[in-house]
């Protein structure tokens, strides 16, 4: 268990680093960030940086020395990166965590073995063993890299059998899976914490709004049933003590409705604080952040309950430029990630609006 | 007016200034912390840090370049500071806000020119003064030096007008005044935020319970009437505008209950965030330190209303210790300031405990 004034590190320097850091320092925690690009928005709000690849194993063995537990804003942590790390040091959450989330066939496997609905899926792994699992599972269906995939990229849409060859070619013959298009009415996140302990608490269940395969905007409460937000609370909890998590995760789950039921299939985990759960920054009286926090420092959860209704809005490229009519904006809370490079798709903050109960 | 990925130097490296950096870099805004002091919390969360003398005038001037606004985290800042700065970069709040609230006597004397009852008062100079004030004001009364007192610093209760020369003796013969002792109720506080164009926001009004002369319990809303809190919140904005202050400022105030009615006298103005305004941060959307920097970058003021009921309680000195049952206490949020050396009477943090609302 850290104690005040203990130092967290972490890998990764984006937004999600930044708000973790943060949150640690309001509870009275350091943190240092490792990072190899010298621009990293989190640098600027931490004790320490170390701006290194993830390769140098002289400056991962300096980090870990300067550090009371390691952590990560992202999920494809190379390998070596967290085996080197966690001989000297605590790396939190651990090895399974990231194993599972960094490869889309072991994740769908792991969904699959502990009981929860997923889309059909098949490994590929040839040109030939994609003609047989589009003949299996039939079309549509989307080719996915195993690895590196994030916000619709290594992803090929199969609408005919014969577009094969192009999109074989298009993942450029990586290891990849096929499968099929679940076809949902809603996307929802399950945002969870777990603490080494096994204790486990989830937010409630938002609904993601997609534009351009990025996260636009999520809600909360997400307008499912009672019964799937148990379920999907339930989900996300089986999945957090099946990986022997600590920290925080985000499962994305799909809402198909049908004869009047909704039926719940997993698309994806993320072993970390998720996009889906800023809005519990001010919408909850502990946040995805302050919880991972002190998960990883071996500290108690804190409540997850919804104090107001909140709808989190992603400013994406250019629109971080309309900052001042946000900030102006009553009953919006708006976060910027301090990034100096405006890029299309990129992540440069986003608005918290609250919905006051009448 | 700032742009995001600007800079905002600070002067003073402790938990107020940390506060204001942590409000400035969810902005998307960095800080620049000036200190003497090397264990300042506030360099552990801030883009870059200066550790040298106030008198420091190639560090001051260094400084100066590379920020965009100055601002402070207390009253004390020397005059030659203020002075200094002021001819590179633009200091906020400005030059009278400093001038009117180092010195008890001006601030006694500009409350009274803008029409804000007081406790009587009167400038003592000399050992004469003093028993001609006590003459004339009677006794109880206190004795104060006109500059750098807090947290009961500076000040010797008289009780009796033998007490006199010893009196003068414990304040060493600095210049001082001698107040009247309001027999008071309550102490409240108005904590206001002023923006460059005039515009001016007022947080609810607080109720404040000391503890050996420093702050313990902070509970809003205030238990006074409706007409009460209108006149506090009024009082807030006229010292503001009078001071011509950008940024936040705290009016704490005694209520004195009569004949069924409430009557207020000021007592003290802090030109700063203040230990009153903490409950900002889990009460409203936007705390006080998110308003003072949007109102030292010049940008548009948030809204002041309260979401729910809190009561902020300080953690002093070992109070810390129990940081782990605080952790786990529903419906609290702490706060520690990252402060290594534990002192009695030291500020090391504080909890907010909301209510909710049946």
């Amino acid at each position: 268990m850290l104690q005040p004034g203990a130092t967290i590190g972490i890998l990764g320097g984006g937004q999600l680093g930044r708000m973790i850091a943060l949150a640690a320092a309001r509870l009275g925690l350091k943190c240092h960030i490792y990072c190899p690009d010298p621009a990293s928005p989190a640098f600027d709000v931490a004790a320490a940086s170390t701006c290194a690849a993830y390769e140098d194993e002289a400056a991962l063995a300096r980090f870990a020395d300067a550090v009371d537990v390691v952590t990560y804003e992202f999920e494809n942590v190379p390998d070596g990166t967290a085996t080197f790390l966690s001989r000297h040091v605590a790396v939190l959450p651990g090895p399974k965590s990231l194993a599972v989330c960094q490869d889309r066939l072991l994740e769908k496997t792991f969904l699959k073995e502990i009981g929860i609905a997923t889309a059909d899926f098949t490994k590929v792994d040839s040109a030939a063993d994609l003609d047989a699992a589009v003949a299996a599972i039939g079309v549509p269906a989307i080719l996915k890299t195993r690895r590196f995939g994030y916000d619709g990229k290594g992803q090929v849409m199969i609408r005919d059998g014969n577009d094969t060859a192009a999109a074989w070619r298009a993942v450029a013959g990586a290891p990849s899976i096929l499968e099929g298009v679940v076809s949902f009415d809603l996307e929802c996140s399950a945002v969870v914490a777990r603490a080494g302990d096994g204790t486990a608490a989830v937010y409630d269940i938002a609904a993601n709004h997609h534009e351009n395969h990025i996260l636009k905007r999520t809600t909360v409460p997400a307008p499912i049933s009672p019964a799937t937000a148990a379920e999907a609370e339930e989900i996300g909890r089986r999945v957090a003590a099946a990986l022997g998590h600590v920290g925080v995760l985000a499962v994305e789950l799909f809402v198909v409705r049908d004869n009047g039921g909704e039926q719940l299939y997993a698309n994806e985990i993320a072993p970390r604080v998720h996009n889906s759960g800023h809005w519990t920054e001010d919408g909850c009286l502990v946040s995805q952040f302050e919880q991972h926090v002190r998960a990883v420092a071996g500290w108690p959860l804190g409540g997850t309950d919804r104090i107001v209704d909140t709808e989190m809005e992603n400013l994406i490229g250019g629109d971080a430029a309309d900052w001042r009519n946000l900030l102006a904006e009553p009953d919006a809370r708006l976060h910027l990630y301090g990034k100096s490079e405006v890029r299309p798709g990129r992540k440069m903050g986003h608005v918290n609006r609250i919905r006051r109960r009448p």
